[in-house]
């Protein structure tokens, strides 16, 4: 089976590097031959190049490009494929992406591979990125069960936990735990950057911990990446701002009010969720993104 | 010389590990005899019991109590103690503790040592627990500068980093870094908590990953220190609330007007803080709390 991928970075880099050592043959497009080059040399793909018309004999193409040039790269591919031919993405956030692509393409499967690193680009591109990382998909009641099985099979074959959801749901669940802890966190580091005694604000710098740093890390990624993926979730981010500004409220009145009761019960019951929490998620600690914003895509 | 420590936990334990290797008589009180107990067989302290009167002959004597017991126990200290014994506390906030404890003892010291791990109690004693990490000395203008130097040096001789500051100050910068991220990081957990579509809560658990773990981690810690670090940093923990809120409400503003660039723009200052910031702070990683509330009397 001939896979292709469109866009040699972090994450179509990894997956070439894993699906040729699988045996499938990896047709790799990238728009700057100097990653081309690297891609040859580092053997991470069978046959690569700049042009999409590489990939006119591919059985699915997976889409690595950043959110904004999904759409646009598979208007562009539609030509050289064809009508079987199974389109999938690896795009952050999925209710815009599937709703345009779903149309322009019978045969797309929308996904999402939640891994990373802290680097970026074809040279970070690694063995078993995906191994124990979730894998989303988000067929439609119209994309054909024989494509969303192809691709299920090969999100498998990476060695990923699988999980199906709406493109609707994708959006809210990685709005609530990816997106808006950028946002949260961004807004602590800003909250720093505002504060004029400057006395105080070296002492903080100073006395700062793994405790603050933690807190802030998902705060200080990719400017760009965060930027695109407040812009393409948009509505699913500001809804989940909305309900966290209303939890914000809540504790700093109850801090007003004096109600120590009611905070000691809070911190009980967030320390409660946070637990459970992190006994779902440990199992992908390997692959989980060691710093900046959270990878995949997004 | 003969230090006291009144309070055996983490922190008191530790101080007395490090002080009875570098040759102090270190004299322990706890209010449990099991935690005398334990002190003694691990060889913790030089003396250990529960009543205070043991303090009698000490030269400083450090408390390291819960922040609500420093000063009703430096009250109950006092009639054993001769004029020139200087006492320090190890609490995380320091403006009531200092008005408190200074007017009641002239050579009263305020202290802080930031340094912890998620373990609490006797148990989780660590030599060279506060090597590397920050100490804080809070004097007023009218402690005894010699007794503040005494402090010092022992703080020194810990291998802390010491710094100096008003009880203001400090309780400002700790409201910044330490106190405000366990609110944000709390409120956070209750959005997730609060999420009524369980479908997209689920799938929100399953696709969780460290960036919200890490995000979280600090408003997950021990409910009950928690509250109390609100309590008494009161003021300066509201006064960074209403500041984060107005960062978060900018935040918000920013991507409602789809104002793309500026985001961006926050994005990549608040990423250029947190590079600063760490730099500033990696040295203290190794004695850093790994979970929960940053520790240290808090």
């Amino acid at each position: 089976m001939k896979i292709g991928i469109v866009g040699l970075g972090l994450i179509g880099g990894s997956l070439a590097l894993d699906l040729r050592r699988r045996g499938f043959e990896v047709l790799g497009v990238s728009r700057q031959s100097s990653t081309c080059e690297i891609a040859k040399t580092r053997g991470i793909v069978d046959q690569v190049g700049v042009s999409l018309k590489l990939l006119s004999g591919a059985d699915i193409v997976f889409i690595c490009t950043p959110i904004s040039k999904i759409a646009p790269t598979l208007k562009k591919l539609i030509p050289y494929l064809s009508g079987e031919t199974i389109v999938t993405d690896v795009g952050s956030v999925k209710m815009p992406i599937v709703q345009e692509c779903s149309t322009l393409w019978s045969h797309f499967v929308g996904g999402h591979p939640m891994a990373g690193t802290a680097k970026q680009g074809i040279e970070a591109a690694q063995q078993d990125l995906f191994a124990g990382a979730p894998y989303v998909l988000t067929p439609t009641p119209s994309t054909p069960s024989t494509a969303v099985k192809q691709v299920e099979e090969i999100a498998h074959s990476l060695g990923s936990r699988i999980y199906y959801s709406t493109p609707e749901e994708h959006d809210g669940a990685v709005a609530l735990i990816s997106h808006l802890p950028v946002m949260v966190s961004a807004s602590l580091l800003h909250t720093c950057l505002q504060e004029r005694n400057s006395i105080v604000l070296d002492l903080a710098q100073k006395l700062a911990s793994s405790g603050f740093r933690d807190t802030t890390r998902v705060g200080s990624g990719n400017p760009e990446l965060g930027a695109m993926m407040a812009r393409y979730n948009k509505g699913e981010l500001l809804s989940s701002l909305m309900k966290y500004r209303n939890s914000l409220d809540m504790i700093i009145e109850v801090i007003e009010t004096e109600d120590w009761d009611t905070l000691e019960q809070i911190l009980e019951s967030t320390k409660r969720f946070h637990a459970v929490s992190r006994r779902d998620t440990e199992r992908v600690d390997k692959n989980a993104p060691k710093d900046g914003l959270l990878p995949g895509g997004y």
